[in-house]
C-alpha cells in the first residue's frame, strides 16, 4: 500500500514537513500529545491542476477540538487542509476587523494573549499527500515512543484518479464528461499496525443514520480499533455518537460547542 | 436555457440577493459601475452535499482587480465564491494578527482607513447559483440603464451533475466510481443579449498556449464579444493577453500586481 501512495506524491517536501515536526516533538517527548487531522482532502482531476474533487469540511470540528485539547494540557499537532479553519484564528471575522468593529478588535486582543507554544500546525492539500504524511508521522511517533492520541477528524476522499489516468492539460469541453475514479487505500489498519501503543480515534460522517451505525461497527472490527466518533451531516454540531468496545454512547450538545464534551469524554476515559 | 438553470437552483434566496443589490445600485445609478465575478464554482455530486467538483481559483485576480477599479472611481459589485479572497481583506494574514505581529497590525490599521462605501459584496457557492444570479443581475442592470462594465473573472465549471442524476445520500464505497457530467450551459451569449449596452470582459484560463489563443478567437466570434483576457495557469500572475477586435495585446507585469495594468488598459481604452 505504501508503494502505491508513494507513486502518487512528491515525497521530498512531505518528508521535510515530517522532519521539522520531529524537531518540535523532541522538545515535548514526555507530554500528552494529540495528532489531530482536520479539513477535507482534494483529488486533482488533471496534472496541471485546474479542477479537483473535494470532500466537504470547514475544519470546525478539528480546530475547535484542538483548542479544547490545548486547554486540557495536551501538545497538539494540527495537520490541516490548507485554508480550512485553524485554532483561535477561526474566531476572527476579517471583514469586521477591516471595518474597525470594536467587539472584533477586542476579540483579537484576547486571542493575542493565549499561549500557543504547545500548538504545532502543518498543512496539506491532496488526499495522497495526506495519506503519505500520516504514515510517515506515525513512524516518527513510534520512534519517539510518544504518549499519543490520534484524532482523525479530516474528511478523507474515498476515490481518487491515479496520476497515469490523469489528463496532462485542462480537460477540453465536450458533450459530456465521464470520470472513472479508483478507491483510496484505507490506511486505518496500517497506522494501527505502525504504532500499537497509540490510541486512535477515527471519525465517520454519513447522511443516513442506519448506514452510520453499520459502517462504524464494521470498520472498528476490521481494523481492530477502539474509538470512533460518528456523526450525521445534517446535525453534526449538536449530536454525535462515540463507539467504544461494541457500545455506542450518544452525546447531545449542552455547551457552546460539542467538541468540548468530546474532549472531556476522552480525557476522562483514557489514561 | 434559463429554464434549465432555474430547475437546478433554489430561486428565492438568489432573487433576494438580486433585490438587495438593486437597492444599493439605486443610490449609484449615474456612476461608472463594474460587475465583477471572482473565485471558482462548485458542482455538488450529491443532494446532501458531502462531495463536489471544484474549479480552482483563489479569487486573487478578482479581488485585486476590484481594488484597482475602486481606485479609478468605479462602484464595484463584487460577486465572489464564498471563502475566496476579497478586496482589502486579502492583504491580511490572520495568523500573524493573532500572534500580535506589529507590521500586520499596522497593515490592519491602514486597511481600516480605506473608504469602502462604493464596494458591494455578494457571495455564491454552486455553479448553477452563479449562472442564475448573473442572468438576473443583468436584467436589473438593463432596467437601471447602468453605465456598466462586466468583468467575469470567476473560474466557471464546464460540467455539472443535474439534480435528477445526483445521489440522495453520500455515495457509498465500492470498487470504483464512475461519474457522468453534463456540459454547463454557456451564458455569455445570453448576457450579451440581455443588456447590449454593457461592455463585457470575459476570461479564459488554459494550460496550453496554442489552445488558449484558438479558444479565445472562437468564443469571441461566437458570442459577438469585444474583450477577453487570456491567461495560462502557470504564469497567470506575470503575463496576460487582452483580445480586442481580432487583435491580441500582450501585457507583461511591470508593477506589483498585473491587475493594476489590466484596469489601466480598460480605463484608457473604454469610454
Amino acid at each position: 500500500m505504501i508503494n502505491l501512495i508513494e507513486q502518487q506524491v512528491d515525497k521530498e517536501p512531505i518528508l521535510h514537513q515530517v522532519s521539522k515536526m520531529k524537531d518540535f516533538l523532541l522538545n515535548h517527548v514526555n507530554q500528552k500529545i494529540v495528532f489531530l487531522t482536520s479539513g477535507g482532502t482534494s483529488v486533482p482531476l488533471e496534472q496541471n491542476t485546474v479542477r479537483s474533487i473535494e470532500n466537504f469540511s470547514s475544519g470546525l470540528r478539528g480546530s475547535a477540538s484542538a483548542e479544547y485539547f490545548l486547554k486540557e494540557g495536551f501538545v497538539v499537532i494540527y495537520y490541516y487542509r490548507d485554508k480550512c479553519l485553524r485554532p483561535f484564528a477561526r474566531h476572527l471575522n476579517v471583514q469586521k476587523l477591516i471595518n474597525a468593529d470594536q467587539q472584533e478588535l477586542e476579540k483579537l486582543n484576547q486571542l493575542q494573549q493565549i499561549d500557543k507554544t504547545k500548538l504545532y500546525e502543518i498543512s496539506y492539500i491532496s488526499v495522497m499527500e495526506y495519506l503519505y504524511f500520516v504514515i510517515k508521522a506515525m513512524e516518527i511517533f513510534k520512534e519517539l515512543k510518544l504518549n499519543l492520541l490520534v484524532y482523525l477528524a479530516s474528511a478523507v476522499s474515498d476515490y481518487y484518479i491515479p496520476k497515469d489516468m490523469m489528463a496532462q492539460h485542462k480537460i477540453q469541453a465536450q458533450d459530456k464528461l465521464e470520470l472513472e475514479l479508483m478507491p483510496v487505500p484505507k490506511i486505518l489498519g496500517l497506522i494501527r499496525e505502525i504504532y500499537k501503543e497509540a490510541i486512535i480515534i477515527s471519525f465517520k460522517l454519513e447522511t443516513d443514520d442506519d448506514i452510520l451505525y453499520k459502517k462504524i461497527s464494521e470498520s472498528m472490527k476490521k481494523y481492530n480499533l477502539e474509538y470512533c466518533i460518528g456523526n450525521l451531516l445534517q446535525n453534526r454540531r449538536d449530536q454525535i455518537v462515540i463507539y467504544n468496545k461494541g457500545e455506542f454512547i450518544k452525546i447531545q450538545r449542552n455547551k457552546d460547542e460539542i467538541e468540548e464534551q468530546i474532549i472531556e469524554y476522552f480525557t476522562q476515559n483514557i489514561k
